[in-house]
């Protein structure tokens, strides 16, 4: 579907629905909770599956890639009505993960029709900011 | 411990060990099986939460990119005698990755008192490259 | 200079002068048109030694990379007092960039003791995004 | 061209005069060196204006970033007969790049229909490693 062609943005709800349909996004726990056009917000609660240092009991990097990949991946969904395959991503990590619900959010950087640019950031409850990243996206693709 | 303190490299086993101990390691199902001087060799084998489409069930580029991060920092280990913070990661994905065990090949670029650059690649049973990618390592950490 | 000690922020004049000595500065021929906390906007004229396709008349990718990388590193002088070498970047291309002085905006995203992540944006006359990236600087340096 | 309809890898001399045509490439003075399948040799002699801190003499970052993105996009000219625009590029700097001519390598990694990825790695005369990266170009442009 082009950009042209969605006339409405899915709804939360919708979008939830369609997040959850992927084992991962299962087993990780992911919500939708909020949605604008070209943006979303998703969050993930803790799991102890997540840690990698268990003494000190931060998340996974690999954790907050995904969810980074993942959410700028739907942000897109937001525009063209479902994600796209990956073709590259960068993720910075600014602060350890600690355990609690993350808050992430998704906004399209810029809608091409071979490829498309988005990011997102990973924040902690206080709203401090622990990832941030961006991916490149085959929005060609059938 | 610094490169020059460094005497022998650790083995198989040791690593393994290591590696084995953060919970999100275990959670995936990873295992040292090669290593060398800067280099190192994982398996993941496959286990259905990975899969990111019900239908056409391919694993989820967050876990790829997961595998690229730490077996990229794991063959820092060899070095340096444990991994170290990521300070940021690239990871490019080149074909799906369908069921089946995945190997991963970590390898130091740049060994740094500050940063340390290190790569790694996931490859099928076929040998056939699906993702690879790169980090830059926080190896001035205590 | 840590955060802390940094009392003013530099002003427009200082950072001009100071960008200006770098000989590949003064080739782009680069100034400093504004400046906020942890924020820069330097201004890029044309020239023709820029192209890289003579029948389009495109600037390089290059030369947009270089702008993305320099100004960022910048954005940390209005903080730190200086730029610092640059460990790693990341540039995406939306737009080719055609003839006419560009704008680039740099931005500290999160300042750390050891290093530092600042994003740069690269806009034409019009105000079009053009180029996007950003860069983990070793703040450490001395 | 499809790779399939590619019949013989172009020659040194023939790559080095198209490389050439750019006007950014003569003011940088490259020239081709070095061609397989894949792969890509380029030189770049010292210049003055690249310097970025006149006191030390080492030359810009932007000078090895726009090295990487160009010697890696035209790794792939020597399948497809001519490079393509770079969708995104990382760099790592490894040391700083003193007086001297640098010899780049680029590789293509995977080639697709769509999108291709590419690395290169900038060399100082003594074989020491200054810069690696690479890039993500759009292979299914027209």
């Amino acid at each position: 579907m082009s950009e042209t062609e969605q006339k409405t943005l899915p709804t939360v709800a919708e979008l939830d629905a369609r997040i959850r349909r992927a084992p991962y996004h299962q087993w990780l726990g992911i919500s939708v909770v909020g949605v604008g056009d070209g943006e979303i917000v998703v969050e993930l609660p803790w799991r102890e599956e997540f840690v990698v240092n268990a003494e000190v009991g931060y998340t996974h990097g690999g954790i907050l890639a995904t969810m980074v990949d993942l959410v700028a991946d739907w942000a897109i969904a937001t525009k063209l009505g479902r994600p796209f395959p990956t073709v590259d991503m960068r993720v910075d990590y600014h602060r350890p993960a600690m355990k609690g619900t993350l808050t992430v959010r998704g906004k399209v950087i810029r809608l091409g029709s071979t490829f498309t640019t988005a990011e997102a950031t990973v924040e902690d409850a206080s709203g401090k900011l622990l990832a941030s990243g961006r991916g490149t996206y085959a929005t060609s693709t059938k």
